[in-house]
């Protein structure tokens, strides 16, 4: 019971899979789901009941750790009994449907989840089956039609990788996560006067061993090695790493 | 040859999957690029060898319309001979690294790919084996670490889902006007082979002028030069120019 209680008080949409045909791919969309913070799978007239033998046991192999998703699967007879309590529905479908629905982008549709979800509206994302999709009556029911955009020559994305491109934008537009940047952690990125000083040792010992043939090229390439090492974004121990190399290139052994 | 050539003029980064272990996730890797307009695929000591008689069966098999990506696919001894002629690679992982190397999101990164091929660079994406992922040493060879924002109570995407969300945000960017990231102008960005080779020149000078006094952390230091080569993203002029410091810093007079 903690488990159902826990997935009621997830506000993230219910995933519904009409009339699925393989116990792989309910227990794929579970592991999706959990991935990205979903936690409710609804199944529409799935092939040879539910709980069903064989296609349970497969469901749950492949869930791995998202076991629990696919012991509170719900089953229901038709679409519009898995859908009654929900106020919003989305149909993911690639084929154009020529309804006058507004027909969303993954990421379009993800946004106005998380706004219906955190205004406290319960929604769903509907699948078809793997080899016909929706049918014209679920999708004519839903509130908006999910494309995703794809190479017009081929478009064969299956039920499991359709779910999980929207179960990815659904934690994206939920969480907009920032990036980290470059993790520096505990190094400490190195001063403009320590990498002008590595510069400056650099010149010299370059001045001291003729590097410098033509003196009217000089800035031009003193100015290329600045900016490289300014685009490196250096810490402060590698240019203490950098002045031991060149310490240790120069060295002639006469201490 | 006509699919081979189309394949080469496709500036769409290259997926390079490192150990894969079964035929299903290449067939499926196949049919992810191919439906987002990805078109080559890499395989690094593909478990078994490659073309192999069961294995690449049931990649044909799992890439149902796209198997001229499977027929296509080259395979290779290490990671660095996939990588050799590209310009900036992306490792895949889910795991924290603790490197200093950039992190993205799939679209942070997807943005990036998409200005680096438009402006003409050769683009990889590493994804390691199912189980383990990628190893420390081809992350750190990586210019960027890319990873996909998940429950962070639950993150056990496998290749194949990764690589869809990679591949769908390749698309999505790919279709938007980017921004250009660095203008390298004219300049051409260094191959990987390239880098590898002034990293070399430069160890093996460190090692005539007996620069690393403890052998056991030669590793350490050799990976964070490494990795500031590449964090700095050198251009094959830049290559050369630090080659020719290298050889003056150590030059003895001795014509």
């Amino acid at each position: 019971m903690t488990e159902k209680r826990q997935i009621h008080d997830n506000p993230a949409p219910a995933l519904i899979l009409v009339t699925p045909q393989l116990g792989e791919n309910i227990g794929a969309a579970a592991r999706a789901a959990k991935n990205f913070g979903l936690s409710e799978l609804r199944l529409v007239s799935p092939r040879g009941g539910w709980p069903h033998p064989r296609h349970t046991r497969k469901a749950m192999d492949m869930a791995s750790g998202a076991g629990e998703i696919v012991e509170a699967a719900q089953a229901y007879h038709v679409t519009a009994e898995a859908v009654a309590d929900l106020h919003v529905t989305y149909a993911a479908t690639a084929r154009p449907r020529y309804m006058i629905k507004p027909v969303l982008t993954p990421r379009e549709a993800a946004a106005r989840m998380a706004a219906e979800c955190a205004g406290g509206k319960r929604v769903g994302i509907l699948f078809g089956p793997e080899r016909t999709g929706l049918v014209n009556e679920d999708v004519q029911r839903a509130d908006v039609i999910v494309t995703i955009p794809t190479n017009p020559d081929y478009s064969s994305l299956n039920v499991a990788q359709s779910l999980v491109v929207l179960c990815y934008e659904w934690f994206q537009a939920w969480h907009e996560p920032a990036s980290q940047g470059i993790p520096y952690g505990k190094a400490i990125p190195a001063t403009k006067e320590e990498v002008e000083g590595l510069l400056n040792h650099l010149v010299g010992e370059l001045d001291q061993h003729d590097y410098f043939k033509a003196a009217d090229k000089k800035p031009g390439i003193v100015q290329n090695i600045a900016n490289l090492f300014i685009r490196a974004g250096l810490t402060d121990q590698e240019v203490r790493t950098l002045r031991g190399i060149i310490r240790a290139l120069v060295w002639r052994g006469e201490y």
